[in-house]
């Protein structure tokens, strides 16, 4: 999406599929610069590729889901192509025209002017306590020009909406401490943040050295 | 397992099925009061069946998976019904006998005078920034009489080996912070304990309020 005097624009999420992969890179290298874990980050648009759109595909939700967040200034075309999880699409009023400097780093292989300004990815988790289903929220990102708008929540809220449409018993993520405008943003949205647990997390040449204990 | 003069008992580690279900239910019972989480306990027999076993099964380890270990006074016969999980034995020595007052409420629907000591219930999650599956450990437990002798390590290596085999990249968990204990226990495994990262948790009418969004 270029630079344009529109006072408004339309916001789609949408189920990620192959053809997102390269814009799906780029999303989460722009997360780990933000989240300062750059040094942590290897992913390729192959390894990508590889895990999270395996073939034959999954069902959504059952596994390793993407949803994309796309962007344009004219209503979107109707996806006849979405089975499996309904688009939601929704008007976004700006208060003033926004400039992309990012629009063609970005553009969607849908095409038509449309842009990808964030995603979110997740997948199932469990709890016994519950003996039900719930969905873990890995990433949730929104490209920094396009922050503020509403767009994290309407990505937080397709899942949400989802689980609940699935009859799970919460929706779960994670959140860096010094983040206190995430931990703001989703408070308001109904999140308790919970203060009394650690991630452990085993991993490297520490995880490698119990193969031999198989 | 009866009280008994032996100085050692047959560990294995084998995957549960639905004819495990009322002893799993009771170890997340004893696991809910341990936390002092039982006001969020609500799994049943049928709910935990209904959810961890379905038909068909999935494989292992591709979604939520239950492995219980269980205790003999002898050696375990082979299990031949094993094909997606080999079990894994240990001989454990005890200083002295030991006394199981949960005995009879914990025997195996194997048979044979063998008794569950404790489980662990894992399923995957994924890390974009490796762009690799993990596995994720949302329970591992061990009966109170049966801790400290090396039982909950034999679970977690389990886990940890079976994730270094399938090329996982990691394997995480959640500790509470006062549990000082568990959490000596896991560093000692060679866990890393992060403490920046927060749980968020959506759940309840919070979540419920999602719904007419999809």
């Amino acid at each position: 999406m270029s630079s344009s005097a529109a006072a408004s624009v339309w916001a789609r999420i949408r189920l990620a599929d192959r053809r997102d992969v390269p814009n799906i890179h780029r999303l989460i290298r722009q997360m780990a610069e933000f989240e300062l874990l750059t040094h942590l980050f290897s992913a390729t648009e192959a390894s990508l590729s590889d895990t999270l759109f395996p073939s034959p595909a999954l069902p959504p939700f059952l596994s390793f889901t993407v949803l994309i967040l796309e962007l344009s200034h004219s209503p979107f075309s109707e996806d006849s192509d979405a089975p499996l999880f309904a688009p939601i699409v929704r008007r976004i009023d700006l208060e003033s025209a926004v400039e992309d400097p990012e629009a063609a780093e970005f553009a969607s292989p849908r095409g038509e002017g449309i842009v990808v300004a964030g995603f979110v990815l997740c997948f199932p988790n469990y709890s016994t306590f519950l003996a039900k289903p719930g969905l873990y929220i890995e990433d949730i990102f929104v490209r920094a020009t396009w922050r503020r708008r509403g767009l994290g929540r309407m990505l937080l809220a397709a899942v949400a909406g989802q689980a609940a449409q699935m009859g799970m018993g919460r929706v779960e993520w994670c959140v860096l401490d010094w983040n206190v405008n995430a931990i703001k943003f989703y408070e308001d949205m109904g999140a308790e943040v919970m203060p009394m647990w650690r991630i452990c997390r085993l991993t490297g040449p520490a995880l490698q050295a119990y193969l031999h204990e198989k």
